[in-house]
């Protein structure tokens, strides 16, 4: 695979992160991931701006984010994957200096990657639904900046497997925030309730396109908190995500939620999604 | 400068870390930092034991713990660092893996990092006295595990320093934790208090090593919480680490602490400390 390297197109093994790296040595950095369709990146300006939001959040100083939107369209021709459903990850770091938690002092250039690949089908999880557990929120209070420090979800996400579910959501303080790299909806009495933006979810992108996808197509959508408990009388629960899309939660912490199965709601989004991905009217 | 990479002794300048090692995709890593003196490391087996026990945590299958301890101690020798102090900085990853949150299947050998350097001089902030400032605790709830996911701290002590301070002091639900890289230790009429042991805070070896002086020197101490107002009519602030040792804080928020100039408490544990890492007898 060609891959984009702090400005140079190259050959993905040919990249070397040093060892002074702040995103290797802190955590220093945040990303994106943004899904391409038959070799068009979906909502590249909204991930972009959310970057470039990230960015300022955590002051790394690093004006070219365009740039690196026409690094990743370039790279999706430049591997051959202007026909396929592939992935474009972009990573920001700090940049390389002496190990000292403070900022560089004089300043350094950013560290920036851009890889491709090809997106791993999500179409039978989408079409049958997976199992989600609930787990006590103990990630940082800045879940709204997409940095990669993310130890916490890795360990989240790593329990929910070994329980045979494929995704772990986050509880915090009793409320249902969000899952270790999804948003989390859920339909009570025909009407979608998600956690309201702030410093405890992410900003997801798929999670605004529903909510306008809601308001297109009649669905009662409302950005409100909802606790753990309640999600036992949840008819459906969504997970959202640029590679998830819009996948049905069956089954929580191994009980059924509804019917045991994927519901109207659920499957009326997904039509609209997947019209909407592929440029299609949404009916 | 020599250093340690996956077995490997080599010139740090021939690190190269792959683009998808887990340390920099996902902070998927931990580490530790010791402090030799005169060339001999101080509390190594302290810290090995320490990095084991992060590696449990973290469920990072790597029992190589013991060859890391070796490989920093021949560093001091081959960059000719006997006589100086220095800083050895251990750093393992749970490795090299295509990206995907949920540990890597099959498992991959784990990334581990051996770096030595001459230890910055901290002699004068220990003998004047520093600023700190407090913040409100924003980082993930498992301070005990000593992970690369450092973010939340770089933010909060690069505040302090733009605020004249050398450290950021963290409250947690109104209760003070620990700084950015050190434990806080507060005196309240001749009593040491500290945050005790758990998830909030880092277990500091230097923290140990303090309460043992203590013990040693009959000074009373105990670990108990106390409340970030309360600060207000301590005596004393120390914070405590393997870089810092014992520095004291003289002024909070702008405002002195006790006379605002280190105290006799401080005075009393930098000496014993100053005997036992040279290793005098502790007077």
């Amino acid at each position: 695979m060609i891959a984009y390297f702090n400005g140079s197109f190259l050959r993905k093994e040919e990249i070397s992160i040093s060892p002074d790296d702040r995103g290797f040595l802190f955590s220093d950095g945040v990303y994106e991931v943004v899904r391409a369709y038959g070799g068009k990146p979906f909502k590249m300006a909204e991930h972009m701006d959310r970057l470039a939001r990230s960015l300022r959040e955590t002051r790394i100083d690093f004006p070219g984010v365009v740039d690196l939107a026409v690094a990743g369209a370039k790279l999706i021709a430049m591997n051959g994957l202007e026909q396929a459903d592939s992935l474009i990850y972009f990573q920001v770091t700090r940049g390389v200096a002496p190990r000292k938690h403070t900022f560089p002092v004089p300043p350094v250039s950013a560290t920036t990657m851009v890889l491709v690949s090809p997106a791993p089908s999500s179409a039978e999880m989408r079409e049958k639904g997976v199992g989600a557990i609930l787990v006590p929120e103990f990630r940082w209070s800045r879940c709204d900046i997409k940095a990669i420090g993310l130890l916490g979800s890795v360990l989240a996400v790593q329990q929910a497997k070994e329980k045979g579910a494929e995704e772990a959501i986050f509880v915090r303080d009793g409320i249902v925030t969000e899952g270790t790299h999804t948003n989390v909806l859920a339909v009570f009495n025909g009407h979608i309730l998600t956690h309201p933006l702030g410093h405890f979810v992410l900003s997801g992108i798929t999670r605004g396109v529903v909510l306008e996808l809601c308001r297109q197509t009649g669905i009662a959508s409302k950005e409100q908190t909802f606790r753990a408990e309640e999600l036992n009388r949840a008819s459906e629960i969504i997970i959202t995500g640029t590679n998830k899309e819009i996948t049905p939660i069956i089954r929580l912490d191994g009980r059924p939620v509804g019917t045991g199965a994927p519901g109207p709601v659920t499957r009326c989004l997904q039509a609209a999604y997947a019209s909407l991905v592929r440029g299609e009217p949404v009916s």
